[in-house]
């Protein structure tokens, strides 16, 4: 399938991604390989025009939050950050801070607020006891987001390993058509699972393979513009997993292979004077459904790619190498 | 049926609970009434000993940490934490302190670490936006945890609301008789829901209800001594819905309604040199079964019952009160 | 809350109920107690107009037939049937029998058909191993669907027991009203669930209660012309629920209690030109959600209840006796 | 990895398949091209001995019947059986009257039964509206089944279709090792979906490749001998679904794919004097799981391929014709 002009998740318009990334080398045997991601799901105010979302857990050893309250609602009111393991409860302060400044109402005269915050464990190669993210690193992903932004090991992707290489974050997206119509499906993957001998690219070479790890996982976002509600983007989100699984890995114990799909084509208002709500969605059995799921798959799979493909060969804690894969 | 000795969840031999509550003053606007409570699950160190758990999300307008890895690996290796909507962040990062600081292992040679934060909106009461619980008050609450604690308007209920009188900490505990087996099933309910007109209990009084809140919540912790599995547990945590609907409630939109149900009667050691787990479990069909569903329910009325019982009338910011109802 | 005008799940407009009721004593030990109960969600073509509709299984002790589809695609494009346990068979027959002549182009030119077949075990007054339904009672059941229906010991529920007297199918309804608007919720059940001491209703009397049954049942159906899609009608299906709840069920073991939901405000067409479909539907936060919840409560508690009110003494195999429950 | 001796689903011992296989040509226009199959859990007696099971729904648009009480009890007592969507009825009629046969008890002094029966469309080579399968035929499968069972256009799979090509039944078997310890997993899947433009493996030729079909479907049945429980089985069965998606199938909206997972290793029986159930599973983050994933995920892929290499050139209903896929 096509891919969109950017081959990235900003290729749903409105859609953009931020990073900060923390390199420091506070001892001898400590080092801070991690950070933080950002993806907002438009350009708007995300809690007073929430957008149709669902997740699907793949295999739920993860600690992702949020996702209780997107089932119920099928509904996305904020940022998706991603970051390490330990420090979800820094990224999900930094996040309420910036939202709740945002949004004076929030918590006073009007409901809460829901965040999503997805997590890796990076500990082979970063210092995740340290916990060196601070809710200001939050903040400053989601203040930096661009729909130009780096891949590989970069923001949350720092110090991930995926398939015994250096892997972190990767993107792409797909064109979906049929007669007239043509929406994007853009993918944004937070990599960090997977054996050396699992991976199905072929010719791929990396000397010292970083070892298995006990407790990887990989988190993928899926955006589109196509008018889907909550129901099909779950749809959606499960093709996602049918992408992960093309690059070789069997989804092991100890991933929490997390998947969150949204669409920004409409909006819903946080509040509103009408009881009704008209929404006009995408047809199951037209074409474009499978053109749709066709193209999370595809980008799914290329997104875990170009997290490879973008990575650099990362020392960290214990003087541990995460060599870059190289594929011919 | 019959109440276990304390008529708590601390009847589940193992199971303590500890409180910090928050009560200050910092502007003639501005009150802080909030807190946090934590569930110990057992005397033994939680990491290294899991027990068996599961959820239920009767609605999900939450933002319950944690439940993705129960529902997957069917497991609890912590504290179940409660507290307000907009203190979740600090209440996971001070019960993450508390875990790493426990176990050195976590994050550097074994695995990472899955914790549970339940929560509901105490902003009628509390300046929610002030966030004054701190990472010290969630080690402070499981450091103090007893099997003799406090009901009512403590720990995180000191700021809630239900069905318009003052909500909070409510706990019971009901035993299930089959021959010469016995298992007791307790309760602790965080309520925070409902309107006035719609509780069920009659005669009860309160001159002037607090308004009807557009986002309340229930959390309930569901303890058993009983061996079950986690696809029991998740049994038992959908009869907690039943006992939470006889109050009254039509359990509203607004309301994040979630159960965790856990069993202490088998640990699960962290690691092991076995690859196989030898596990004993009561039949589904065993009379006993179904005494569990019983006490499952009426543990979980009695506790919300008991949660307006030990609340004290409570004054909070903007001059707004919630009176204690009067039952007679 | 006020009842519709005919107090039954035809205040839905467009829902129709029709029974097929068989007694035959064909031996002295055996006895067909039985029938066949179709409820039709509106008054067109189900398969060219279908419905948005969600199922919720509160203990899945059961063998309710096509819940898969409408999971996934959250629509109902047939009758709901209801029968006995060992009739599902030739119910999902019948009613496929009657579907394809009504859609000569199923099967053939356009894709295939989900049914939906619910069922409760009769098995102590009727003699279920003779399989007395026919598919051509399925047939009749659906061609016989009226408005005005009668309740109790008919249909499906010919030879069900709840309570420990005399179940089978109950109906009732409510009206959620909030400022000019006002949608109705109608619920009917097939009652075949708990033990004597269980039930809420206080003063009702037995003389001599037929005994529990290890493998009981209840489904409730529950219609509404309010727009609500698949996800809301969900949250729907779990407010009934509640109100099953209430009239005193701990849900026991052997239980098979589902429930499924369906709004016929808006039909989908099975084919269309367009690639997109236009909605409307209630937002989740306005008070009207709350009023069809409560609906759903309070509908599903008084239809169980009504099945009981209008059952009678009935006598079936080896000369079992389910007595009519005498409440005052 | 390594295959089992059969190299099919008859690898785990006790596991029989049986087909029956129809085909007629009752007039011009018409034919019969279709038949059942059945696959058995175990080689004693089905209801008295149950097994852990569980189901993985990854897309739903099927009508698959069982999966209610599987999902609640994590239970199979009965031969998993597959069909043609049309013929769903008649199979469960026949299985029941097989099992009712067998076991005089149930629906008399003991509860009822729940049976399982897979289905997929086979109506474009198929007269799927004669409805041609019997309950005897169901019977006959049973009856019929041996380790050494026929693949490719036989019993259920005779008139399917699988990206573009004679589809049909397939099998495969992998044995996972560690240490001392293996496990085998085996699949057996009927096919029915993809396009040809979809599939993997190159270089496979059709000249005139059979048309898309709106309402595919496969289902996928997992067998092992590993001792795993019902929550266990359903991570197997998510596994099954990455073996699938690497055959190529993006997963179209009007495919019903569904997996059944069941394990052998250790029966429930169906009634006991003893409260409580020893058992011993696997654990979770033991090497062998992941070695059983891959396993799940391995074996998927080679059923599905083997459907294709053991099918025939099929002529069907209008003339129409499903060639052999070549593969070189």
């Amino acid at each position: 399938m096509e891919q969109g002009k950017l081959n990235s998740i900003a290729d749903v318009k409105g859609v953009a991604v931020g990073h900060v990334t923390l390199e420091e080398d506070p001892s001898e045997t400590e080092a801070v390989r991690t950070g933080v991601t950002a993806i907002l799901p438009h350009a708007g105010n995300w809690f007073e025009e929430k957008v149709p979302a669902a997740s699907f857990v793949l295999n739920g050893f993860g600690k992702t939050v949020g996702l209780v309250q997107i089932d119920e609602l099928g509904l996305l009111e904020s940022p998706i950050m991603l970051t390490n393991t330990f420090s979800v409860a820094a990224v999900l302060q930094g996040t309420m801070n910036w939202m709740l400044r945002e949004n004076p109402a929030i918590g006073d005269s009007t409901s809460s607020l829901n965040l999503v915050v997805g997590e890796c464990n990076d500990s082979y190669l970063n210092s995740m006891r340290r916990m060196a993210v601070t809710p200001l690193h939050a903040e400053e992903a989601i203040g930096s987001a661009h729909t130009d932004f780096a891949q590989g090991a970069v923001g949350a992707g720092k110090g991930m390993i995926c398939y015994g290489v250096k892997g972190g974050i990767g993107s792409s997206s797909r064109v979906a058509r049929s007669g007239e119509d043509h929406f994007t499906v853009g993918v944004l993957a937070l990599t960090n699972f997977g054996r050396k001998e699992d991976i199905i690219l072929t010719n791929w070479l990396a000397d010292e393979p970083a070892p298995d790890k006990p407790d990887g996982s990989v988190i993928i976002v899926v955006a589109t513009d196509a008018p889907l509600d909550s129901r099909q983007l779950k749809r959606l989100a499960k093709r996602a997993a049918i992408g992960l699984g093309r690059t070789g890995t069997s989804i092991s114990n100890g991933s929490g292979d997390i998947i969150i799909a949204f669409s920004n084509a409409r909006r819903t208002p946080h509040q509103a004077n009408e009881a009704f709500e008209a929404s006009r969605i995408l047809r199951d059995d037209h074409p474009l459904m499978n053109e749709l799921f066709q193209a999370s798959v595809e980008a799914t799979e290329e997104a875990i790619y170009q997290s490879l493909f973008h990575a650099k060969t990362t020392t960290g804690r214990l003087g541990r190498v995460a060599e870059k894969g190289i594929f011919n």
